[in-house]
């Protein structure tokens, strides 16, 4: 039975301020890409994602990003790698330790935002990544874009890694996405991207923007959350995998055996 | 053979300012209490301070504090239960991940400033602390100030606890440190210090401010480090117990057999 | 002809969080309450706040809060004296600046939170905010509930002062606010709120919650923006004074002659 | 007589550290660059700089930076336009109303760290800082490097602008800075700097890394006293002038007269 994962960016609240429904999305993604207080997430809103992640069997990553809040670490800020390092693992342990308590346990780092796109082209960065998420535990697995410097860095640095698609984007002709600010790069309908994420997990292939079909590898499909329209299609999205027999699991679970 | 341990605050800068000297003090204690990131300590020198804990057999703690560094954690904060509970497990989980990095672990838990006293006197402060602290390890231990709430919420959650006097420190007929403020509450002449800590480790008891003499339980010593001045007392009081056949060992090292 | 001022705590949000519906709220009211930037209010966003806010003649006050982020200002913090003069005067200048480059001025403060809940009964608290409120500008007015520490250290500041009612508060017999968390503290009604609010504005007095009638003076309004339910009970209050010809406008106008 | 500004970057604590030695410096320069709580300066050591400054009739600078505590505003960061005028505008006025309340006012701006670098070669960024500049108050002069953007884009904005050497910095055959890094491009030698920055406000010239001697404008010399050692230099500079009969003066003083 062909399985797949769906993960989606959580717990990036701050203190009374709220970002998209957390309940709901943990009802519908099998990872959660979970805040760590860098570039949103307060501990105790943290806290309360990772326990319903833990109750409903969704794998937890930790969303590591640039120190930010004002900016929601969508800002490039160039920061030294040594201070990077540091920061990356100070991250992953402070989410480690919220997701023990509550159960569970973080299985996999993805980076954020501007942190996310300057580990996928800059070296520098993506090793500082990889070395970051080795040091505090080898077995974590790199969730990033396939062919990135970012997912290369992890594979040097003895991590496995998971190569996720994101859902609502439009590819090029090489495989790449389509960058933001382009026509077309975002698409809009539930079912079409349904549709081409379907495609993707069982084909392994996506209709690129000139129409050609081009291979892209998947182990996971990203799905938004921050809105209403978002949530919808993120459930649009499950709901196809599932009618067509595609079964959602997590590339890295908690428990060895799931 | 007799042993004690001694511990001071560490890792206090945040950033480009730094706060005491930590490579001396990592050379005259045994414990190192070390900052994480609300008080004090940005990630960069925290790792730095434990790279070199970890190189010189020096246990590390978790000093975890109020979010507060424009009031760097001396600023009383009422802070909801659950806030504070995973307020501190956070402030562990960080400390942990970049202990490990550095090769050590994390053994003790102590808080600092306005947290430190309000656990001290406040229940509900200190069965959060104590409640975090066993939700992300129960063979942590607490470290406090003997007879306070502090300890009794550890123990009650089923925490190994320690008890430290502060060498300079003048105590009560009962035993309680003299309020700062109050005359003759704080004592600056090494020599004085570090004859009335050595006899509180070699006869368990201090001379008090009216010239009785009390029982004070005493796991560890704290010395400050935090100026030129509190490195020489820390010495001073290090050198006496040497001098007398006192053995410095951490109350919680890091390997079990240390 | 009567007139009264609705004010209303705005520019909540925080870089990419937002918190109630600013524009529709500034069509609303006749003065906001602007967060400076320490419990709440980046500045781009106060910056787009106080520009809607000069376009519409709505007079804009600076809503001053501790230093706290992750707790929105709601948490008591023990500030001293000094810190909290300079920290008031800090906020009060930052928010002065982005309102003179968008044509306006600010011409009142409100403490926000638990600043504001000490401020009414902390003689300590209220002097420092009103010496902080007097340092930058003795014509700024300083806004609060009646009969509270608060004013009395304004006015004895040499400020003038302005007293704001709470629409869907219910009062004790003495013209206090019951304390929430009490039965019927909290009114949803917006009929009964809106009448409630008339009654104040044209007759002086509000219904106590045992059914006495109390004098309570009132020279603003506040209502809340912060739900699509709280925006629909300010607009229902404002239609029911301009229906009975009560006409809105600011306490503190930003030009001499409004 | 021969008149000229020394500068010094001041106010650069927070909380409880503290970075340089404010009170010697004071006694220095003719000119305080203030931090304002972005990069460094917790409002009541900005409070206490200014006051002192106000007593020694030193003119108060805005010294502007990215909001980045942890980089202490060193790091690169692309802030959005809107962003950076509004971040500019705000730490302008904070530091306004806390000089005003000291009883003198902010005369001049000047940026710090990173954003003072990409200000100098990166048109949209010294737009920004100059339009948040003039916005605030087209009064207020502007100090940087001579020949860089930065001036540039405020004199288009209107503004007065004054340029700075750096005194313990070599000299290109341009006139530029010799880039830290490359060999000789700091001077650590008092009397050699003392001389250099005489023959500068004396003659208008340096003497470049080749030899050659080279037109340097400078209405101010800036000096360092972030250690005993750069607090030193400074009183050597100072010393060298009024031995030399070239008085000191805020090239933008708090009172028209002075």
């Amino acid at each position: 039975m062909t399985t797949v994962d769906l993960n989606s960016d959580l717990g990036e609240g701050f203190g009374r301020w709220t970002l998209g429904d957390d309940e709901a999305m943990l009802g519908v993604v099998s990872s959660a890409n979970v805040a760590c207080g860098f570039h949103a997430g307060d501990p105790v809103s943290i806290h309360r994602t990772v326990r319903t992640a833990a109750a409903r069997g969704v794998a937890v990553g930790a969303h590591v990003g640039y120190r930010d809040l004002a900016g929601f670490g969508r800002r490039d800020i160039v920061v030294p790698t040594p201070e990077l390092v540091a920061d990356v693992i100070y991250q992953i342990g402070a989410l480690q330790a919220l997701t023990a308590a509550a159960g569970t346990r973080v299985t996999y780092v993805k980076p954020h935002g501007a942190l996310y796109n300057a580990a996928a082209v800059d070296e520098r960065v993506a090793t500082a990544v990889a070395t970051a998420v080795a040091a505090v535990d080898p077995s974590l697995v790199l969730l990033g874009l396939p062919g990135t410097l970012s997912l290369a860095a992890g594979e040097a640095a003895g991590l496995r890694t998971a190569a996720e698609a994101f859902a609502d984007r439009a590819y090029t002709p090489a495989g790449t996405l389509v960058p933001r600010g382009e026509p077309g790069a975002v698409l809009h309908d539930p079912d079409v991207v349904a549709h081409r994420m379907l495609r993707l997990v069982t084909e392994g292939v996506v209709e690129a923007v000139d129409g050609t079909v081009v291979a892209v590898r998947a182990d996971s499909v990203c799905v938004h959350g921050d809105s209403p329209g978002a949530v919808a299609m993120a459930r649009r999205v499950r709901e196809a995998f599932l009618a067509a027999g595609v079964a959602l699991a997590p590339f890295a679970p908690a428990s060895a055996s799931a």
